[in-house]
């Protein structure tokens, strides 16, 4: 029987992508061999990598001028190769959490970095206002949303600089401004696809200025000359990504993506604020994550988390165990999420109150 | 119908080991989510990872002291991993191909590179033999099958500095001394499973004595740490690699697929030197890859090779067309190809040159 699957990432995609990466695994489109087997280099697997792209310029608009890249390393490679391509003497971040400290850390190698907000006083439960960006950095990096802390950033902020935005856990569920970035990458192991694979949209024009040596793999150069395949790409990962793109697409793309996430993310926190049991942890609305829904017990009630969590399970309701940093519950409701588990999660909680309160 | 898949890489895979991954794609284990959905933190996927772990050492018969990691990046991102954590001042080289000289070159930007010897005066058409490996390197390193030119380094070298095979494409071809190694490194897509995940086995006591900065993904510690779970890693290519792992085991192991291997490939070098159409590229029998045959049309043939390909085609074998810098044929004769498939391919171009001579 199929779960209720809310984890963070790997997470729940779409049945009928899985259904069409189960049978490409043994055999792709009929030609008698396997997509793990076919060559990278044939006309058959080039019109994956060509579709995986079409469909990303197609469902977020990018306009001419971009490339669009599939690559190894995850998000967390992106972190090193920004700086490598792109800091030459100062950057900015704005720190909302683990991975942008993350991307922060690694920027300070390359040279300096201004951090020009944080919220780390408050266990980055908010996302900080009223900071700007400084007109003399190379670049100005964010992270959209905070998958551990459940705070997300839908603004495609106006940037004296290059605009950079790790996008790893709200890519595609909303409709973005792309013409705004310099550069917008993630992982694709939310709403794209299986792990493995990592996306990076960039304007071509931003790259070629530095004098560092870059090294090969780590050029962007080297994968927009390559069309991503420059060595051998993960396959079958690029294969079950553009499976739901195309789902996406079939659903009626980003817009109908945002009108669901809101859909179901509104239907949680009204059961959250609702509840004598659950609180988010998240007070700010408007800096509540849609994707990454973060509530815990009162503290009456704090040492039934764990019960809760056996509770939803034993009704299909699986992931939902907060980060060990923020604690109690976190209910990710990406993309293929159906709105039935969220309700089916939200039953879960009335009902786990009614018998404990 | 399941073509005879001669593929270099992407290559073909065992039956079972795709019967497998497609269920798991569809419902892995029986726990309701697919293999590209379930957590890479859960104990069902970290009962994956151990297992791909613990099966490369007993196929290899790793010794203690050494860990295995399954890393993204593919070995193009190693080329650069491993002089950024090994090459203080000076290392080693054997120039024995296309690949060699992309790890040459990502070397050469981290300290003074010695080639010791190259075979690129006969389009690597053969092993150099007669070099010594200098004492006074940091490491020596050496491509232990090229793909491309179908040679072949069935030794493992005594040493007197660090040891470092690239052997993407003949790991798990045979059994291998891993003690004399210091790193032994490769792609998974030839013998280990599909495109997307790079294996390293790497001897713990080497690391930790560099002096320059080591960014975060680039640093083998942060994997080995993390075992190799620091960041997400590429769930269903490792999933596929362990059920590749377990048909290894199934069959024999290593010396089993030694001696498949011997005997597809003297099946196939006996009938190119039968022939009077066929002649191999490599001229020292002792040179000649038994992963990569590769074989041209004699010149007063030479215009039919398009033909034979298109020939075999018919027949059901697939993957035949050499390498741009080679031409004619490479015949990629890998663990899982069957020895009917080379049994197929014997007969075409029996069968062919009957018809054409």
């Amino acid at each position: 029987m199929r779960k209720h699957i809310f984890n963070a990432g790997p997470c729940v995609l779409p049945q009928e992508a899985l259904e069409n990466t189960a049978k490409a695994v043994l055999d792709f489109n009929g030609i008698g061999q396997s997509v793990m087997e076919v060559s990278h280099r044939s006309k058959e697997f080039q019109a994956v990598v060509d579709e995986a792209e079409a469909l990303m310029k197609e469902l977020l608009a990018i306009p001419e001028g971009y490339s669009v890249l599939f690559l190894g390393g995850g998000a967390s490679t992106q972190f090193l190769m920004v700086p490598y391509n792109l800091l030459k003497k100062k950057a900015a971040y704005l720190n909302t959490g683990a991975w942008s400290k993350k991307a922060i850390k690694e920027a300070k190698a390359f040279g300096e970095v201004e951090v020009v907000a944080s919220s780390d006083d408050k266990n980055f439960n908010y996302i900080p206002k009223g900071w700007k960006i400084p007109a003399d950095a190379d670049y100005f990096h964010f992270t959209s949303n905070n998958t551990i802390y459940g705070t997300e950033i839908r603004e495609d902020y106006d940037s004296p600089v290059l605009l950079i935005s790790d996008m790893s856990s709200d890519i595609m569920s909303r409709p973005v401004d792309v013409s705004k970035y310099a550069m917008i990458y993630g992982g694709a192991q939310k709403n794209l696809g299986p792990a493995g694979v990592t996306f990076v949209i960039i304007r071509n024009d931003i790259l070629g200025k530095m004098e560092r040596h870059i090294p090969t793999m780590m050029n962007y150069q080297t994968h927009i000359d390559g069309g991503s395949m420059f060595n051998t790409p993960p396959c079958i990962n690029i294969f079950a990504l553009k499976e739901v793109l195309k789902w996406v697409k079939a659903q009626g793309g980003v817009k109908e993506m945002e009108r669901r996430a809101i859909e179901k993310a509104e239907m949680l926190y009204t059961a959250i604020e609702e509840s004598k049991m659950f609180v988010p942890t998240v007070a700010e609305p408007g800096d509540r994550s849609l994707m990454n829904i973060t509530f815990v017990m009162t503290e009456a009630y704090k040492e039934k988390e764990s019960d809760f969590i056996e509770f939803a399970k034993g009704r299909g309701i699986v992931g939902i165990k907060g980060h060990r940093s923020v604690g109690g519950f976190r209910a990710s409701c990406y993309n293929a999420l159906e709105k039935s588990s969220v309700a089916a999660l939200v039953q879960a909680m009335k009902d786990y109150e009614e018998a404990n309160l």
